[in-house]
């Protein structure tokens, strides 16, 4: 049957076919791009044709209280989500941001719809059914925190609080649900896979930049978001000398600066970035009153993300002292850095290797849902490259190559774990 | 005569009596500022109290076409603008920004009624008339540039251009001032008074915390003002590798530093302000594609200023390179230094003394409408101190006693410039 499987490859034109499809709902006129936003209208039509799609090949469609959307194959006598094996399952998100590309997120998803495609036109048996599934609110775009579908599905957050999440647009999480007709009626926390693997772009220039295909991913960075709101004093440019100034902006500024420094004396994994500033009055003539501003500091290594907090810190305290101004930090989020599962990645590697890829492991720098579901199962992720490493932006685009080549390792790789009698 | 102009004296209470009825309208509640944005209903309803008040004193009362209200006293046989020696003025204005405080224009207007009233009141003859006036728009927070009334009256800006000006929210000068009633007959550009003086808080924290009770204006900073727009790139904020960022927060808070420590460096009556800065998209996690930033350049010596503009280029070319950002600079506004009038210069400082008022010289570090009529005439300033340097604030303060003793420097000067035979 291991020969059975090897020889088997997805239909590289019904993949691009699909995420074309889908990219047409949402899209964002005169770009590649689209903008699903999660539980709107434009999202709830994404999940329509997935879900569509899903039945059409006879899976069976499973929706939980947060709306995430898990699709499976039959398998033996039962087909309940507690009788029999435990599925492998592939997955990833289909809510973009706001101005997002066709392949963030909707890749995972129909590739892993593909390999199902894949696996059953061929008749291959497996001693574990597949699945492929859809997280809710993966983006946090519309609403807070990010990851939100994946996180309840693995614990992390109870659905209470999960469904009263307001929106930036004042919705709220648990009526968009009803509104749209997902608020399903599979519970959560949702049942253990397997295994799950994430087939996703890279969102950055590394792979492309190295002329690499795959990525294999050994974990994600581990994630300090800082809030600051900065109080100086309101006063006239003209008119106040440079010494007697309490200047918000400036503070903002300066601590920017060091953000920057810090994350190039770090080196190593360590990025940090300020892309959030906002003045008041925000005027040409007025010494900046308050300043708000994040910080973003990112490491795969727990100990120096730590370090890198503790520096931001200190650099506050001397900007208090030498602008005279006041600094609230607020934490907005935390995450420590996740490894994943040591024998997932390692059949991630073999695969791209038997198939002559070039490939390199790597962390990754974003955040994504097999972050959660490691919490809960063996977990892997593969990335392919992104050009320019643009996302998050209508001008996303990846190779159908690579394409073609990440869907190959995501088949491969599932096959041998749902042969597998670990 | 001389020895009876200089025993009489404004009469306290009337000026303070004055200046809080006319903060009264458009109070800003819960505080002592006010809101009368140029043109509004608010402003017209201060138009028409200090008017009734210039009627009150029987003065003679000229609007002209872009709503400057000047009031004169009747001297001789003629009473026409051209009739007769021309007057010794005083004036500011009774606009205010959106969040204002009740004595920055209001105080200048307001004393020189007082002014006249106790000239009037005392018999004193002169050999000039006296006029107090109030110039439209001078914060020019609704309609741009501020000065507006002043500009136009010294000639600088074509009436047509000036009543065809657009408001920030869409409305126009001309239709404006007709709806409001202030359209009136006197021609433009006005006629030259022989003096003009503008009693004015100094907006800044000098006087007050050098413990000085008046301040004789020898001038107003030249000002350059410079908008920079920043394009980078935007990116993940996770997966992008420090060295491969375009960020454009970053380029911006590199170049706010940059105008702090060149202002420092610079010293003397140097300042710089980066006052607005506005990222895109502004997102935590997103490396910002562009930044809208803000320059205020100001310095009473002409050739220093150029000196400031040329490092700034300098230094966002240096930007450019470093951080692979590119920044288009638009030059908004660009005042050269003006010089006030020696003698009345010299007048002011005299009368400050012979009433034992802790003086000095200084610069205006804001724009007034006393450097459009230095085109015209001979002109001084009085600065009194404000509290806290704070202005354009519902929490700007002088203290009642520094109002009265700037009311009555602003009189023996107007008092010897009406009686000097020039």
């Amino acid at each position: 049957m291991r020969s059975a499987t090897t020889s088997i490859a997805i239909d590289r034109d019904r993949l691009l076919h699909r995420l074309g499809e889908l990219a047409q709902i949402g899209r964002i006129q005169g770009t590649s791009g689209c903008s699903r936003l999660a539980l709107t209208d434009a999202d709830r039509a994404g999940r329509d044709l997935v879900r569509t799609w899903m039945e059409d090949l006879g899976l069976t469609v499973r929706i939980d209280g947060i709306g995430n959307v898990i699709a499976t194959t039959h398998h033996g006598g039962g087909d309940g989500p507690g009788s029999g094996p435990a599925p492998v399952m592939a997955g990833s998100h289909i809510d973009t941001v706001a101005t997002g590309g066709r392949y963030d997120g909707n890749l995972g998803v129909i590739a892993g719809l593909e390999v199902i495609e894949t696996v059953l036109a061929a008749g291959v048996e497996l001693h574990r059914p597949l699945a492929v599934g859809f997280f809710t609110d993966e983006e946090g775009s519309r609403f807070p925190p990010d990851m939100l579908g994946s996180l309840v599905y693995a614990g992390g957050l109870s659905l209470e609080n999960a469904l009263a999440i307001v929106g930036i647009d004042g919705a709220v999480v648990g009526e968009e649900l009803d509104r749209i007709g997902y608020l399903g009626p599979a519970p959560l926390p949702g049942p253990a896979p397997h295994a799950f693997v994430e087939l996703h772009i890279e969102q950055g220039p590394v792979l492309e930049s190295e002329g690499i295909r795959i990525g294999v991913v050994e974990g994600v960075q581990g994630i300090s978001w800082t809030e600051l709101r900065i109080t100086g004093q309101s006063n006239h440019a003209g008119t106040t000398p440079m010494p007697l100034r309490r200047d918000a902006g400036l503070a903002a500024a300066r601590i920017a600066c060091f953000v920057r420094d810090l994350a190039v004396e770090l080196g190593g994994s360590q990025v940090g970035t300020v892309g959030a500033i906002t003045l008041a009055p925000n005027l040409v003539n007025v010494v900046a009153a308050e300043a708000t501003m994040t910080v973003d500091l990112r490491n795969t290594d727990d100990v120096a993300l730590s370090e890198a907090e503790r520096r931001l810190e200190l650099c506050v305290s001397g900007v208090e002292r030498s602008e005279g101004v006041t600094v609230a930090m607020r934490r907005l989020a935390q995450y420590e850095p996740v490894s994943f599962d040591p024998e997932v990645v390692a059949i991630v590697e073999k695969v791209a290797g038997q198939m002559e890829l070039p490939s390199r492991r790597m962390p990754s720098g974003a955040g994504h849902d097999a972050q959660m579901m490691a919490r809960i199962c063996p977990t892997g992720m593969i990335f392919v490259p992104s050009a320019g490493g643009i996302s998050h932006n209508p001008a996303e685009h990846t190779e159908p190559d690579d394409l073609e080549a990440g869907a190959n390792v995501l088949l491969a790789t599932m096959l041998e774990l749902a042969e597998a009698r670990w």
